[in-house]
């Protein structure tokens, strides 16, 4: 019999370190060719399966293999495609074994969040079931750091990381301007469900009056007298005020905060995002001058501000995910485990599956300081290492050069797929 | 008599590099105590000056001033404020040649942009009128890239780099996510008069289908028609469509872009700037799904990515600036000029102020394509050096450190001043 083949897939919205686990997973597959056949990568993750176009990592290069642990974004494609329940779509579930029998995928490593490793968690026991069966290991990945059991997820320090730069940097440009022109400076960060990635912001503040001044989480219930005090309060003390709310920011009532009901011109819910909302909001109680900026994208795949920490856990989790495959392990992720080591050190743990998928790890209250607005200590003691380090990519002509692949898909054997 | 004083002070918006200027005039100053006596830098600009508020950089260390050159921002403050004509408010240029008598400045050097060498200009013929002679040199400052002359503006090569590498990072991303989800991403990007960043953003375009797709310059009318038609054309052959919208982007009629005229349920115009307006655009015409992004501040104030050759050059004409001005020049500034070598090299030239106030250069038709949709090869073989090399800033704990100054006044010995 051939040897078994691996099948990889990217799920959900990339990061900056994505491509660094799958490097690792790609890297440590090849030290291994005794035991794995091919490495297939999902075109466009998991859709890439079920439409049986299943990328050939084998006719790409060493080197551009090595060129994905400082490349942004999902090489092979990323998809947004939830499995239904079995229950829901019995189908998809049996197209996707008979594509990985037909193809003699015995590995199946799926790098995303909650519910990717729900999935993954399905086909291992469905599979079992069958005379196939077929191993599988999660890989953590999600700039909203949601997942349990895993000290932190990879993607997320490199968005920390980029947030704390940005609010620094254009702090002290708000600072250089506040005597004569702007006086608010709002920037809006991902963070839709938990106020992970905004509080990381809160690094950034090492002194009294460092920006940022103001945290607006989504944990934290809106406060319009207060948040205008606070504003206030700052100007009058240092000049300006800088703010980093979170997408996710939320009224009483549970609505998003820049959810006005606005139509424009075209009959669109207001244009803007939840910045423009609250700057406007100050430039009518206060008549400050604002500016604001949505970084939205750019946060995520800021490869070139990279947390070094986060690149290396990212290659380390795509790294052990193969090793667990090879161990016999089933069905669970590899973790990042905080030791409890007065300087900041790591390892690699083990979660099951049944235990990671569907559950989202919140922010705990004790992160955030006791008027809402800003970070705590732990929350520091927490946030600060995973930013630590830097790992820039390399640079041509004035820009970082990120891996081109080929692409190449493996011949297909299987009836076109349709979805139901 | 007393060694004669300089004063320094930063105008207008600032840059990520302007404070290597800063580090540049102090640093050379201060290899020339024998002939300079004091440098001071006006807080918040040259509104320091008419207040008599003169940071004394003699109290600060070697170590502060030598981080200045890899600090973004104004460290010592600046300000959006003209002075008027002198026919206007002659009390304003007294008052300044008084501070300056007052404190034995005979070195006025001015950071900033057109207004600021008019400034210059002015202040240098009025003081040769009087027994108080001061010599004035500008010194090259603007993000915008608009001062004639020089082939290119300090601080301008640095927001070039930035949105040269987020458009590339996040066209990665769209490309990853657009067979399921986004398939429309727009950048916004500064330049309310000309397209010189817009334009620098197609450097991450190297081969076809390469993000940005399509750059929209306030030097092109804007065409619904035809901007809707590319936007389909290219997601349908690459999957994806990547835009950078100068702020400036124009209609026919010169209005901008996004000026609706809608207003929000504030009463406020608009919310939202030019980038969600045309993602919105895009959606109401075509249907797809959209992300957008806006830089602001984020742009200009990002030394973590700064070019190296703009933080020679804004170094570069700092310490030129000194130089000028113990060589007996007067009323010049120091412009980079290119030399006419195949690998890019530069030197410092001259211009004359009077040459350069309020004259304002616009970026050439020939830079962009003739679809108005992207640039030439004469753009980028203008553009591509000077986004070259990386200059990175010190990293603690994650962030980077930059200049924490101490700005002592100097002690006043004037009335204070009431601005008419």
């Amino acid at each position: 019999m051939a040897k078994a083949n691996l099948f990889y897939a990217q799920s959900g919205g990339v990061t900056s370190v994505i491509n660094a686990s799958a490097c690792g997973v790609i890297e440590t597959a090849r030290k291994h060719r005794d035991k794995i056949g091919k490495v297939y990568a999902g075109l466009n993750g998991i859709v890439g399966a079920l439409n049986e176009n299943l990328i050939d990592t084998n006719k790409e290069s060493a080197r551009t293999i090595a060129a994905l642990r400082s490349t942004p974004a999902g090489a092979f494609g990323s998809c947004r495609y939830k499995l239904k329940s079995y229950e829901e779509n019995q189908r998809e579930y049996e197209r996707l074994m008979e594509v990985f029998r037909a193809h003699n995928i015995r590995y199946f490593l799926y790098n995303g969040g909650g519910d990717s490793q729900d999935t993954a968690h399905k086909v291992s026991q469905l599979s079992h079931k069958t005379d196939f069966p077929i191993t599988c290991i999660g890989i953590p990945k999600t700039v909203d750091n949601d997942l349990p059991i895993t000290d932190n997820c990879p993607g997320f320090g490199s968005v920390a990381k980029y947030v704390g730069v940005s609010i620094r940097e254009a702090g002290l440009d708000v600072a250089s301007m506040c005597e004569s022109s702007t006086k608010i400076f709002v920037m809006e960060v991902m963070g839709r469900h938990a106020g992970w990635i905004a509080g990381a912001a809160g690094l950034a503040t090492e002194q009294e009056g460092d920006a940022p001044h103001i945290i607006l989480f989504p944990e934290i219930v809106f406060n319009k007298e207060k948040f205008l005090k606070k504003v206030q309060t700052c100007v009058r003390k240092y000049g300006y005020c800088a703010i980093v709310v979170s997408e996710g920011a939320q009224n009483a009532d549970g609505s998003f905060l820049a959810d006005t009901g606005d139509k424009d011109a075209f009959g669109h819910v207001q244009l803007g995002g939840v910045a423009p909302f609250v700057a406007n909001m100050i430039k009518d109680a206060l008549g400050y001058k604002y500016h604001w900026a949505v970084a939205d994208y750019l946060q995520r795949s800021a490869r070139h501000i990279a947390s070094a920490t986060d690149v290396e856990q990212a290659y380390a989790v795509g790294q052990a995910a193969v090793e667990f495959a090879l161990a016999g392990k089933d069905a669970v992720m590899p973790a990042i485990v905080r030791k409890p080591t007065k300087k900041y050190s790591w390892k690699i743990g083990e979660a099951r599956l049944a235990d990671v998928a569907n559950v989202e790890k919140m922010m705990p209250r004790s992160y955030i300081s006791r008027d809402g607005f800003h970070i705590t200590d732990a929350a520091r003691e927490y946030f600060a290492p995973l930013i630590t380090g830097e790992d820039y990519p390399l640079y041509k002509s004035g820009l970082p050069q990120y891996a081109r692949l080929k692409r190449v898909l493996e011949q297909k054997k299987l009836k076109k797929w349709r979805a139901s």
